[in-house]
């Protein structure tokens, strides 16, 4: 252990690769209630980006270090901290900054990871996995055998819609931009997965001999929102959580007025904070259930040690990539 | 009472004036289980137009005499009809076109009016004071004193809106197209009044000393329906229940991901068909309180003999007028 740690830091808001530094602070010492976390994987998620560009909706106070995700390893807890031994591996909350070697934290805000997942796999339960099982649970009351339609369907968050839908017994039509990516989904879990077209109305229809689907995620916004809700029954729910498209939904008030379609939208960091431990772990569990068999595991296209944060979200800000780009940290 | 009646019929679907005809037809004997309702009067509503013109998500059978609105007085009953004898008032319901002299109808469809109630008043009672109803009722959960915001606010809808929400406590905002409404608008009981601009929510801010408003009713879509979600507080809900501008909503995927806005839409013919009695009732009754003071009274423009049909719906087709164009029929 060292005396001192790694810290990526920016000072003002901009562009990622231009204002992200990596500065040395002291190892941190835990308060009475707080724990010791040796950081061991963090990814960088679109939200990261976007708060370190400044249009993200929380502006945090500067200098600030970002990261709202990630896994590490608990090595010293406060006097008066139970139930939290070194050693465990443990998932972080979302607002102390995971872009750091090592952070003091309120222990009763770490989540323990049970044997058998590991850190990297771990470090990304938090949010993707979790949007899925929040979108599969909060909206529309599913039985096993209903369908549901999901547009980014080869996204982190989608891949994570397919396994936990197909493991409730949920039947998935996914759509995609790219036709290469129809085998991959298929062997996922994904029941049908088709490529966004006008015409996707009458494709779900024959795929899907016509059943109703009552439950419509949309990662895109735009056209893609609009066909997507073409392809609802009437009385359907359908909730946005990501914008992939940076179009606004455009949405005739026929859907509204006379199919009675009702639109949502969801935010996982604030459902994260306004959820008890005891709501945030009944989601965990099914999920680290999942995880143990070796499902929910995220692509990652390439880890950086936190000393290249530069050219990591560099990288990250790419459009395409097939996977995560994430900090790994030496142990 | 004529041994014939008239009744306006169109055998296609196109402009008003042009398909709409009078023709005359047999007086209607009643089932066992029906009354014979002699018409008093009628209103033109936009949905009845868009039904004519095959714009309404249900086409009828052709030929078919359009009216999903009016009031009435039984003139005679089946001889299983029991709690209801002739020279009651009622209103009736919204499948079988009430731009008739007469009607057979079945007499568990039709709603009493209790005295005290014009024909002309009962006659507007159903669909636009029903949708405020609706709209104050289904969607939040509202307080005395709480506030919600809603566009068009002159319609008919909309001054239902106004008088309702202040019979029940709450205060309304109504946004308006036109300055000279304002007056007009806060003598009704509307708590402000402000034109529609692009800075509406720094207004209502104003206006409402910042009071977090949570629902929104909107009846115009397009530019309008956004700077109304734009005032609402966060986890609020819009509700959609007309089209003026005939433009879209357009959503920005951060008001639905990050603010939690709810966005919904009634179709009032359809929550009534899906209504038992008892639920219809529920509503009426109040309703029917209100109207007893003078309330709920929608605004006439000019009211029509059924024989002159053709002008009546080319007047009501028009853009500019300052109340509702309706039937009467001779006692």
């Amino acid at each position: 252990m060292s005396k001192s740690i790694n810290v990526a830091v920016y000072e003002t808001h901009g562009n990622p690769a231009d204002v992200l530094d990596v500065e040395t602070q002291p190892w941190p010492t835990p308060s009475p209630d707080e724990a010791v976390v040796q950081m061991r994987a963090a990814p960088i998620n679109p939200a990261d980006l976007n708060q370190i560009e400044g249009k993200y909706p929380v502006r945090p106070q500067l200098p600030a270090t970002p990261g709202f995700e990630g896994a590490g390893v608990v090595v010293d807890v406060g006097k008066s901290v139970k139930d939290l031994t070194a050693g465990a591996l443990v998932i972080l909350p979302h607002n102390l900054g995971t872009w750091r070697e090592a952070v003091a934290v309120k222990a009763s805000a770490l989540v323990i990871v049970p044997p058998g997942i590991g850190p990297v796999h771990a470090a990304m339960l938090k949010i993707n996995p979790m949007t899925a099982w929040r979108l599969l649970h909060d909206y529309v009351d599913l039985k096993s055998g209903d369908w549901l339609i999901q547009n980014a369907a080869n996204s982190a968050a989608g891949r994570a819609v397919i396994q936990i839908a197909r493991n409730l017994g949920y039947k998935t039509v996914n759509v995609v931009r790219r036709e290469e990516l129809i085998d991959e989904l298929r062997a996922e879990g994904g029941d049908v997965v088709l490529v966004d077209e006008e015409n996707l109305r009458e494709e779900v229809r024959n795929a899907t001999g016509n059943a109703p689907i009552r439950l419509g995620l949309n990662a895109v916004g735009g056209g893609s929102a609009l066909r997507l809700a073409n392809t609802l029954a009437p009385e359907s729910t359908i909730v946005t959580f990501g914008a992939m498209s940076l179009q606004p939904l455009k949405i005739p008030n026929g859907l509204l007025i006379f199919k009675d379609l009702r639109f949502r939208g969801i935010w996982i960091n604030k459902w994260y904070d306004n959820a008890t431990m005891q709501e945030r772990m009944d989601a965990f569990r099914p999920l680290f259930e999942m995880a143990k068999r070796g499902l929910l595991k995220t692509k990652v296209e390439k880890s950086y040690p936190l000393s290249e944060a530069k050219a990591a979200v560099a990288n990250a800000a790419q459009g395409k990539r097939s996977g995560k780009i994430i900090f790994e940290f030496g142990e």
